[in-house]
């Protein structure tokens, strides 16, 4: 893999990464010349126990693009956020970050305030518009774990950063604006509440037992089968026992590794080899895009050790049905409680009997 | 206020309430006459440490009703779940319900399992169909609140029931199906994650500070006023200062009371006073019926004490601008992290700034 670093006119960061030698780039583009400044802020949720980040930056937002105007994409004769050239992937600063090292001078409430340290990234996941983390070949997905590799380490070294999160919201359905493919990194000055949740209670059954609660529940299912959508050496991909979505899957490597960085080459392959099944099976299930919320799970980069924690992705998908969509609503948003109307071990046929062919 | 209580040709509860003496009903109608069974089960989740509710029953409905039909009006020509006559209220047991009272015999499965006990009802809170919460005059939302703190009384006051919520989704935004006004009562056999933490947070205040964490926040903003929307004698409706969704309003009582059923007469016509306004500044705001999820918390029936516990509203906007909906994505639901385009303080002054009168 190949990396470089640039710096765009706006004072943000830009990093290339290519599968073989990058060779020259055009000129690195940002949006505006005005030098960017975020100054987010974090309110504490006394009731939650949460921090809640406000960007109120992003309301000015000066720049109106017009409607078929692809940011994502190199484009010589328009604002564009990547340079022309052969990278595979580009990362690069969030132009109205939640989270932003620069972050300074909260205002004085009447809760606990801090500034919004940490980072937002953008993943351009190829330089295709038309393409989608389905349809790009093996080793481009294995690129791509390369890449959130590379970001939590890089991420996870500085003092500010306490957990790097990789996501990707796909489909109009969960609220994405730019088609173009790609994902988010969000690094948190803080361990979020649902994986710290996850992880205070993977914490207690290491203690206990001695091994990872996922590495156990990987071991059950895949002994189980009847959940199972993509088996692999080193992966596995299953609807769990526990689902709370239709269509839920999780990928998961067999082995408790901490993060992506710490999975060997082979793991590499099989797990891009698992998360390419699993995104093929969800676009053919109604031949038709398929929208989800993908969540990568590492473990926390806050100077602490975790033999808990075990790499591996939750994918939600926005249909519950055909043309019916999942609401979050009064139980789920209001109570936490989720209600769904199908057990995991119907929806996971259906997944099942897609058919699929990885290399093809 | 007057109740009277039926059974269903189906087996189910139907319960009418009215502020008057309700006098004569018509015949008590169901979409079946098949006597019905629920039997949802609960599977536990072990990295969230939660129940998720199985109803896959609810793939089995056989009734496929007209686009135009509307089960929750009086309707003799067509099935209907209420009766024709002079209620104002009504309430009948979910026909599809995530929780219910002869759940029975849960699977065997790799994680741990239990019957989905509890009770799933419909309120339905008007005859006209074209009503809202904002449009029914002040007497009936103060008859709601007497509804609420009867079921609470009755739900609560069952083994199987540790924690009554009621909540209202309103509009397609949120996935409501039925537009007739009606909101819905979930009676979990645990207390549910969201209000538990809450409750966790608000004991540990309790313990600390000898009062309620909520009456010190409704204290609080009421001395800051910068946030209130609406300012009663026993009532305040304000904007929290930790506010996740833009527009976010709470509703709560001054005094630090456990449910609705122990709200003096007074207190309940000004907590209904209070809603209404908000409701009305809602709709007022971009002249368009404002879809919005509305959770109402009171203190569990668990058996415990909780004079921690402070019944409120919390009502969670679908829209983030006009137009614009607020989409729960990567951030919020795969880590748990709210993120604001806005501040508090914005949001507040749109609603400040919408006339409103609640007597006419």
């Amino acid at each position: 893999m190949d990396k470089q670093r640039f710096t765009k006119p706006d004072g943000r960061a830009l990093i290339l990464y290519s599968k073989d030698k990058l060779g020259q780039v055009g000129d690195v583009p940002s949006p505006s010349r005005v030098p960017h400044t975020a100054n987010p802020h974090l309110r504490w949720h006394p009731f939650r126990g949460e921090w809640i980040s406000y960007a109120a930056h992003r309301q000015h937002r000066t720049f109106q693009p017009p409607p078929d105007y692809n940011p994502l994409a190199p484009s010589p004769s328009r604002p564009s956020e990547v340079p022309v050239g052969a990278w595979d992937i580009a990362v690069f600063d969030n132009l109205f970050p939640a989270f932003a090292a620069g972050a300074h001078d909260p205002p004085a409430l009447a809760v606990a305030t801090a500034p919004a340290l940490g980072a937002c990234e953008v993943l351009v996941f190829t330089q295709d518009a038309t393409a989608s983390l389905a349809t790009l070949p093996l080793w481009h997905l294995e690129l791509l774990l390369d890449v959130w590799a590379d970001r939590y380490e890089e991420l996870g070294a500085r003092p500010d950063v306490a957990y790097v999160y990789a996501f990707e919201n796909r489909g109009v359905e969960v609220g994405v604006t730019l088609h173009h493919p790609h994902g988010q990194i969000y690094a948190y000055p803080f361990v979020p509440p649902v994986p710290a949740r996850a992880l205070e209670r993977e914490r207690r059954h290491y203690e206990e037992r001695g091994r990872g609660l996922l590495e156990e529940v990987v071991e059950r299912e895949a002994e189980d089968g009847i959940r199972v959508v993509y088996r692999g050496t080193h992966a596995l991909a299953f609807t769990p026992v526990f689902a709370r979505y239709p269509y839920e899957v999780w990928v998961a490597p067999s082995r408790a590794v901490a993060s992506c960085a710490s999975l060997s080459r082979d793991e590499r392959r099989d797990f891009a080899r698992a998360l390419k099944t699993v995104l093929m099976k969800f676009d053919g299930l109604w031949q038709r895009p398929f929208p989800y919320i993908l969540a990568l799970y590492q473990a926390p980069t806050d100077g602490a050790v975790h033999p808990e924690a075990h790499v591996h992705i939750e994918l939600y998908p926005a249909y519950r049905m055909a043309g019916r969509l999942k609401y979050l609503a009064g139980s789920e948003i209001g109570a936490g409680v989720f209600t769904a109307d199908s057990v995991p071990e119907q929806t996971v046929r259906d997944l099942q009997a897609v058919p699929v062919n990885v290399d093809g």
